[in-house]
């Protein structure tokens, strides 16, 4: 029907994988896969290739970082946030990550026909409490609307950008041997919270998601001078799977230690009962950062007194040999590889 | 379960409307009245405020144009494009109706589960040609997959940045008594071809859409040095909607001709079948284009000697009025008001 000259076969063995599978969007080895063998070589172009949480881009002499998330998270609303705020804190990290100081947001609704309209202002007002908080303003928008049966309440999509005011290049390509590997906080709440929601689990306290806004903790890692490497949210596949891209994309070993890491009690049992590794939970207010070691300490101490820090630490280093693979040491002392998840260990977290 | 301060009232009466309607996104008066009653003032900034296809702003001395779409369209496959080259096209569109130049794209997907690993191949190879042929890169993206059932095969975001290489001030605020408005060719192929495929008609040849990216034929226009006072490309609500929309944000009257207004025979005898009005059907390869009398010829060559604008004509004119409505003035020399339709004409036709 359609003058369609797409010649070149499907990049993924239509064999193995004949449709899209949930896995496919969860953050482990499917998702990278689709993305690097289908989507990066079919729109080839330098920024594209870089894969990072932002696309950095210079323009009239000045550095521009360009990013885009959907959030299809279920439910709307979770202990710590919603999807609206998830939206907005998702994207505005996602330029923090390339060191950019985020300005502004666009916000695409793709809203399931029959959405009580009290839950959709709940979300708006929910999405500009947290743009303000973070300083950046949704400038553009864009509302569709689909049948019902045809989506799943709402999706939100919010692209942003931002301004990169130093002269680093805050990428996986900076990160060195000898590099410490730090965190902001204790990891896994956002997913936690989540499948706590989904699987009914009640717990003495409940646990909320760790979703916020980290620009402000970058610009003062930038204030001090502390000449940052790379940085990653640990969004999607969870620590596991940041340190795994990072450490393909720099070519380099990357070590840390289990007892280092730090996990919420009520975190890790209830990834206990539902058999799930806290190492590959999301987070969605937390992220790696890889600094030279002369920088550690300060470092670690400007993120500990901001209050989205306070529970920051040094998780590992950056190791000497130049093979892309992640070594975890365990409480008892034994490194074993630490292998990114196949497929969809959480999905719809974000 | 969670601290939400949502204390101002729905701004949309819960009573009239307690669920979101499919109208909400057609592009009539329920959406303008979302968007101007709930996502605006919520969002509250100068930017989003001119309500405009992009929103353009000031980065290091120079105008950046900044623009989102959500693209839904049913079928995904369709005569003359597929929801890729759409999304491609919508966004670029909506760069170039602030007059800026369209650089770069970001692609978000919201893939339901079993969608035909082929099928997503196909599309996003659709994407790369026609970000080729309108000079555009993708350089972000994100891929989330939802579980089956709770989305529609393929739902695409794309946002765009873009480039303001030229001093004026493009948008409905400039638009002046005596203006002409012209469109760059026939209306209302991109509802009616996939309108067609949805009821099953058939016609002696197919209606193919006008889906196709007309920042060219705006470079050229700036290039001949054409006052551009406002464009706006004929989509959601077509040819209707958009003058409303200018007439409304302007403050002018607006009359256009109906003798003078091109619409093709088979796409006429197409929305008589289905009962649509052509001026209502969208397009999303034609525009409005409001500039000077003085320079309306040369503008008309300039869209004509295209082969995107071949069948540029001009529509009408701007009065003196300072009085927001759209006058219409049938075959029959008979003048009346062309009011915008209030809900749903066409769904996710983009």
């Amino acid at each position: 029907m359609q003058p369609l000259d797409f010649s070149a076969a499907c990049p993924i063995p239509i064999r193995d994988y004949p449709h899209v599978l949930l896995a496919h969007g969860g953050g482990g080895k499917l998702m990278h896969r689709l993305i690097g063998e289908m989507f990066v070589p079919a729109f080839r172009n330098d920024l594209l290739e870089a894969q990072h949480d932002s696309s950095v881009f210079e323009l009239a002499g000045q550095r521009l970082a360009f990013t885009t998330d959907s959030y299809v998270v279920r439910p709307l609303f979770f202990p710590g946030g919603d999807v609206g705020s998830l939206a907005v804190h998702g994207t505005v990290n996602d330029l923090a990550m390339s060191g950019a100081r985020p300005l502004y947001l666009s916000a695409g609704f793709i809203i399931e026909e029959g959405l009580p309209m009290d839950t959709l202002w709940r979300i708006v007002s929910s999405m500009q409490r947290a743009a303000a908080s973070a300083g950046v303003q949704i400038i553009t928008g864009d509302t569709k609307v689909v049948d019902k049966g045809k989506g799943d309440g709402l999706f939100i999509n919010t692209s942003g950008i931002g301004v990169v005011e130093h002269s680093l290049t805050i990428a996986p390509r900076s990160v060195r041997p000898g590099d410490a590997i730090l965190v902001n906080g204790d990891l896994g709440r956002h997913g936690m919270a989540i499948m706590a929601v989904r699987e009914g689990l009640e717990f003495e306290s409940t646990i909320e998601s760790d979703s916020a806004p980290v620009s402000g903790l970058v610009s003062e890692l930038l204030r001090a001078g502390v000449e940052i490497h790379c940085l990653r949210d640990l969004t999607r596949g969870g620590l596991t799977s940041v340190l795994n891209e990072i450490s393909e994309a720099a070519s380099l070993t990357l070590s840390v230690e289990e007892t280092l890491i730090p996990v919420r009690e009520d975190v890790r049992g209830a990834c206990e009962i539902l058999g799930l590794d806290p190492l590959q939970v999301a987070c969605e207010g937390r992220f790696a950062a890889f600094v030279p070691e002369r920088d550690a300490d300060r470092a670690l101490a400007v993120l500990a007194a901001h209050p989205l820090g306070a529970g920051a630490c040094r998780i590992g280093k950056v190791m000497e040999q130049a093979s892309a693979r992640v070594l975890l040491k365990s409480a008892m002392g034994v490194q074993r590889i630490l292998d990114m998840a196949s497929g969809e260990q959480l999905p719809r977290i974000c």
